[in-house]
């Protein structure tokens, strides 16, 4: 009889969604975990490119860590990933004097050992690269049109460039290229050059390789002066794929079990910094919000599940994985929330567009950590096949202005996140889960 | 004939303001003059303490380029400010062996020039220091509460620490104290001092100095030891008042020029850095958003006006003085738009509250930059007074995160400043600026 009056007193003082949600901001602004981890996984584990030992460690890293904080099922889902490998002493020269600060775009191939030397031709678009014809023939062909400045608030111009990065060297190729050098994808005035995902199409495959800012200044510049010429020295290979995964683990739901919420982010990264805000950022995002509601002993309705998705950057095959491990599971896929944008401060939640006005009852106890409204949107890379399953999909914006600047560059490191900012995020993460957990109902139908 | 023609012409095209505000926010960013403003003047004007040289020659320094940018009614109200001087050589030693990095509080006295030796005696308020009666005779009272950490999104717990820093002096002179330290008010990890007024009451004045973060906690480590001295040398003076002025300029109203909307800043910064973010931002954000106006070729209906105030942190005479201009001018002040939070993204502008329904309808136009919404509040340090008026009050509101993180330290510098974010806050003021012009007719009564 006792511990039947005990378990009635304990029942009897439920806190309302409005003091779990207070308590999640109080206990993670005052323990910071997010930034805790985010300086471990990016000191200790590193850098983490598909295929290679660090993301191997990195996932041994995510499933030490769940299990640390008492997740359940922590476990993998398996995935065959690509496996480029850079080398080393890639480099490029102007006209034999002028070091040009650069970096091979990742799936590209190689140069031959001693480089391509060759003159060099600019072209703002993708169009421009395939009509140059005979004009293109023998020719480096430099992709220059920067980013749109004027777009907005978390603007970029990222999606309106980035065409040059993932298609250029299919596009130059056409024209009889044989390599393309290609304008960073950010609005930052240094010279670190951007790497990322580029994609060979038909035909020809030609290397591709990113300049710096400054870099990609001089070269206009000294083509505008007269004939130019570049050596490019890049050592990638594309190596067979191997086996990798994506981890999971999870908070049992007590009334719903089989409903299963999903918070996550991208564990791959690229080389050249530590991901840190691309995607170590989203990972820690995802493994302190369920910390945060684990280590406050709060039993969820329904399943409160982290994923750490491998392989976002170079074709999404942990993505591809995760969706068909659901499509067949016997649990539904109640909501999937993604956070892949960095650890900045948060400003909007994007959520599946049918249900905006429904959750928009949940804005005011959001507002605290910097979450000023829902908007339209919700899909991205990782959780967005899930959309296919019915599944409410949410995504995480923080506020864009860094975000580019330091993306797929060697500044993408720790020492570039505010402790503060990052758990801001993860308490935005946590406290949506625990409301959807707690009152998803609403958003039935 | 034909001039006239051509008038109609050209009034036979008026924009919409939405077509305004953007061709602002195109304009904005492509020059990005905020941060080319600021970097010109913490360059090569650098510190601007009340009375010093720097603020002299900062008065002038915005004159010039108001007139540079066609500003007309370039001219200055003048006030008396405060002239405290830091002087050389102030450091801080633990047990004659553990240097504290120390800073002296602006309005303090000074030490003797052997400096001050005393045992350390660690309270967390004001309260606690003047009740140390007899245990604080002779002593350095050492104030310590640290920001609570918990408090929201643009939290900061700045307002509930300060009051050590002000009047920490002053409660543990009460008890015989010889001198303070002040735990620097941050929520920074680095050992960077921050500096900031302190005022004396009544009672016998003692010097008083801010410790960075990680000698804060070495002292009150060594303090659970046991008993720890600590020798303070501070050089600073206080020098009779010297005149100086608050700068404006305008662009003249065409059909309402005796209403008056104000933008402004405020131009004196404390010395350790270079006041880039407070409040050089600030003031660049005014000037920047009267510069977009005026290089748009727009002309507004009401008077547009920069102020840069002197001495918002040494008193506020700059504020008093215009206050008094105001109350004696002919003309009406119709609002006031203050920026003091640093130049990061805009998140609210806060708004005398009666006014706030009205100016929702403003809201979707602001949202572009940053802006979410209104929010009540408006009145700062330097627009405040001028509600007395009615004047409608308005107060940019950046995100907050990372502003105590430089504020008053020598980490105020243009490096952590970001271009674009800056250049947002200049947009927001110089298209709520507009929209008072054109559309504040809804404001009246």
């Amino acid at each position: 009889m006792l511990s039947f009056i005990a378990a009635i007193a304990i029942a009897a003082q439920p806190q309302s969604v409005e003091e779990t949600i207070a308590n999640i901001r109080k206990k993670g602004l005052a323990e910071l975990g997010a930034y805790a981890m985010l300086k471990d996984l990016t000191t200790n584990v590193g850098a983490r490119v598909s295929g290679s030992a660090g993301a191997a460690k990195s996932v041994i890293w995510v499933k030490d860590n769940l299990r640390k904080m008492g997740a359940t099922n922590v476990s993998e889902v398996a995935c065959m990933v690509p496996h480029w490998v850079r080398g080393t002493g890639e480099r490029a020269t102007m006209d034999g004097l002028t070091k040009l600060s650069v970096c091979a775009l990742g799936g590209s191939i190689g140069t031959p050992h001693a480089g391509i030397e060759a003159e060099v031709i600019e072209v703002k678009s993708l169009k421009e690269a395939e009509e140059l014809g005979e004009r293109g023939k023998g020719k480096i062909v430099f992709f220059n049109r920067p980013f749109n400045t004027n777009t907005g608030a978390s603007g970029s111009g990222y999606g309106g460039a980035v065409d040059q990065r993932v298609g250029g060297a299919t596009a130059a190729a056409k024209s009889g290229a044989v390599a393309v050098l290609v304008r960073s994808m950010t609005l930052a005035t240094d010279d670190a050059p951007h790497t990322g995902m580029m994609v060979y199409g038909e035909g020809r495959k030609i290397p591709a390789a990113a300049l710096g800012i400054q870099s990609a200044n001089k070269l206009t510049a000294a083509l505008k002066r007269g004939k130019t010429k570049v050596r490019l020295i890049l050592n990638c290979k594309i190596l067979p794929k191997v086996p990798s995964a994506n981890v999971l683990g999870e908070i049992k739901g007590t009334e719903f079990p089989n409903e299963v919420i999903v918070m996550g982010g991208h564990l791959d990264s690229w080389d050249l910094g530590r991901g840190a805000h691309d995607d170590g950022a989203g990972v820690v995002h995802a493994m302190e919000a369920l910390r945060l509601i684990k280590s406050l002993g709060l039993k969820p309705k329904r399943t409160i599940r982290v994923v750490a998705w491998m392989d976002e950057e170079q074709g999404g095959s942990g993505a591809k994985a995760y969706f068909e491990y659901a499509s067949k599971a016997a649990e539904t896929h109640f909501a999937a929330m993604e956070s892949d944008m960095g650890g900045f401060m948060p400003r909007t939640f994007g959520v599946t567009e049918s249900k905006i006005e429904k959750v928009r009852a949940w804005e005011p106890m959001l507002r605290d950590f910097g979450i000023d409204r829902f908007v339209p949107g919700g899909a991205d890379a990782d959780n967005g096949p899930l959309g296919a399953l019915g599944t409410i999909l949410f995504s995480l914006n923080p506020d864009g202005q860094r975000y580019f600047d330091v993306h797929h560059s060697r500044n993408d490191v720790i020492e570039n996140v505010h402790p503060r900012e990052l758990e801001f995020g993860a308490i935005a993460m946590s406290s949506l889960a625990w409301l959807l957990s707690e009152q998803g109902d609403i958003l039935k139908n």
